[in-house]
């Protein structure tokens, strides 16, 4: 039992005061766990670009002050009333899609997203008291997505915290809290790519590059990369990539230069961007009868997509993905359990390592073409 | 032997010669059907939108002038060189998809478009020597959807016919040349609906009371339908309707008065009107996580669908479906066959009946409430 169980703990966390406004390292108070919350120490977090998106402001629904921070590994401090799946000491990974196994979204069978919290979590607060357990002199400091990783403690709740194998290497495995099992799960989960299949990725960060790691794995033929910034080519090749295209070096619309490259279309598209002429091209470029394009970017608020019906009529189907459909609870450790036995990729995402200090930088290179993920100690 | 094989056959038929300008009924000379083409006597042909759409202009692709006409019925005049599957005296249903086999479409095992004929089809012609088989006065007349059954006699690609039980009443199952099987498909082939699941059907014409028909049968537990017309209430509770919706009733968008009355929304809805702002309605009144939404009407062209990408992202499925998904040799007779055992109406779908002079009143009648499906005796 951790002598600060019970306690408020006053520990570092990156504040963001004001939209687009530079971060600010604060002393925090971190309530304790109430009934169904787990309080974590959070040892290693990663940047993700909804983390950028909020603190941009572009987010209508983006709440100030707040805690950012949703891609993290960490060990549990102690548990509020009724917590059974967890005990302090367990290695956890925090996750921004609960799984209560109790809703009607949980028991549909049909997704891995789940309802329970979503009302508390969407407005930065916690469900059991609709309150913050983040202060700063007694001022509330909002949570963000459930997770608020950009704190040296956080508290979530007990139906959105992963428990894995006390052996992986939390500095790794943070980076299954998001990006990563996105793009594996929108290939194996969304999509359900057959071996054989051509597919096409549109953006190659990180999320693009494990939609290629988890087409390889599905035994995809052709996987062809398409990316504005031909730096991103090289790197790709490791990941499964077999093509690349670069729209810039083409008149044609991009969609009818896959068409042509491919005799009619893909079998799978993803979008990895974020954005919506993108979608359209990824649906457009899909083959007539059957082609799937999954839209897995996010879009800023108030955009739109659009296609002409005929797409759909003559066989296309559009779908998207969120945390590529894997289920949390049950399928983060799972996937732990796959990259401990090297059958899933997760070193080779971080490009840079930095402490919870560096915290502004680390929004800074998320800019530059070089980075996929950068990964923060938040103890040092 | 008919005594007309290999002989031009000069017989009626309702020819449009300009857009939008009444039909006009001709004596028109009907070519002996070259390799691989079916010269077909037809009996019975109903009217459907696309003839409508066509005849009025507004379809960019529609050749003029032409012979119209898709849903039909009749019986094999004579055989070309090398037509192996229909002999003279079967009786057959024309199919503007068209079913080879052997292409790239038929083989993936993924969809039911075929495309060995259609470079030929898709501008009024005979794949063989890229000709009309018909003309009045040596001049020729275009090919509509490969299937023309606006005439006492067509001449249609081997692959665009199926051939049925010849105990099947012609004057009936001519309807499952188009309209029916396309409501029933989209349900079980595209949506793939299953036992207790809700469904909207967006517009209540025979394609909307077939996807009743088809998610009565499939074990839906509600079928909401949405129509601006009242009086298609009554009559669509025989084809499985439970629940009515008029959108002029609600001042709400039309999505959330659904998702109101079904607790987050259905779990697959179909839009069987054509109107685009349908098209994203139906999207939109799915269920988070799960819904399922099929464009089964046909948009003017030109027309864009939209929608915001979160929709698709928060798991809702977009699809379409062309001729319900039913690979049309093959399932056409099977579809006949449940037809003859009931387990299928058809005859429910047929208000008004009419001969081949009637055209013109025929296509009035498209216009009105009261009318599903009108069909036309061609030999009266
Ligand atoms: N659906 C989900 O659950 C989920 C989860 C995580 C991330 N995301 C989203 O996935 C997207 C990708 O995330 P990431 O971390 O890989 O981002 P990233 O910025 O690292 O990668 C995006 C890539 O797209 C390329 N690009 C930009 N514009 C382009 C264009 N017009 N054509 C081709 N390429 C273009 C960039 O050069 C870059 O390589 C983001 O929108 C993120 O918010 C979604
Ligand atoms: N995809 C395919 O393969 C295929 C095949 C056949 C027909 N179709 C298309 O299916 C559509 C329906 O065909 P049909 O023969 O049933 O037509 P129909 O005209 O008989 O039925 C349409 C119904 O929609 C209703 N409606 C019109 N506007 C509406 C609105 N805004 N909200 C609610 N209801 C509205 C009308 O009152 C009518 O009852 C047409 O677009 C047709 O071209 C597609
Ligand atoms: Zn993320
Ligand atoms: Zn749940
Ligand atoms: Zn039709
Ligand atoms: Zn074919």
């Amino acid at each position: 039992m951790a002598d600060t169980e019970g306690k408020v703990i006053t520990c570092k966390a990156a504040v963001a005061w004001e939209p687009n406004k530079p971060l600010v390292i604060e002393d925090v108070e971190v309530a304790p766990p109430q009934a169904g919350e787990v309080r974590v120490k959070i040892l290693f977090t990663a940047l993700c670009h909804t983390d950028a998106y909020t603190w941009s402001g572009k987010d209508p629904e983006g709440l100030f002050p707040c805690i950012l921070g949703h891609e993290a590994a960490g060990i549990v401090e102690s548990i509020g009333e009724g917590v059974t799946e967890v005990q302090p000491g367990d290695h956890v990974i925090p996750c921004y899609q609960a799984e209560c196994r109790e809703c009607k979204f949980c028991k549909s069978g049909k997704t891995n997203l789940c309802g329970k919290v979503r009302a508390a979590t969407g407005v930065g607060v916690m469900m059991n008291d609709h309150k913050s357990r983040f202060s700063i002199n007694g001022k509330p400091i909002y949570h963000f997505m459930g997770t608020s990783t950009f704190s040296q403690y956080t508290v979530v709740h007990d139906v959105s915290v992963a428990k894995i194998d006390p052996k992986a290497p939390l500095e790794k495995v943070c980076l299954l809290g998001c990006g990563v099992p996105t793009g594996l799960g929108a290939v194996w989960n969304t999509a359900k790519v057959e071996p054989g299949s051509n597919v096409a990725i549109f953006g190659l960060g990180t999320v693009g590059l494990a939609v290629a790691e988890g087409a390889k794995t599905a035994g995809a033929s052709r996987i062809i990369g398409i990316d504005i910034d031909p730096t991103k080519f090289d790197r790709a090749k490791n990941f499964g990539v077999t093509e690349f295209v670069n729209p810039k070096d083409h008149d044609k619309p991009i969609q009818q230069v896959i068409i042509d490259l491919t005799d009619g279309g893909v079998d799978y598209s993803f979008e990895c961007i974020g954005n919506v002429s993108v979608m359209r091209a990824a649906l457009e470029c899909c083959h007539k009868g059957w082609g799937t394009s999954v839209i897995v970017g996010v879009a800023a608020s108030g955009q739109e997509i659009s296609t002409r019906p005929f797409q759909l009529v003559t066989g296309r189907v559009w779908k998207g993905t969120a945390f590529g459909g894997f289920k949390s609870r049950s399928h983060v450790p799972w996937l732990v359990e796959k990259y401990m036995k090297k059958e899933i990729k997760v070193d080779e995402y971080i490009t840079h390592n930095m402490a919870l200090n560096d915290m502004n930088k680390a929004f800074d290179l998320m800019h530059e073409g070089s980075c996929l993920r950068c990964v923060l100690a938040m103890h040092d």
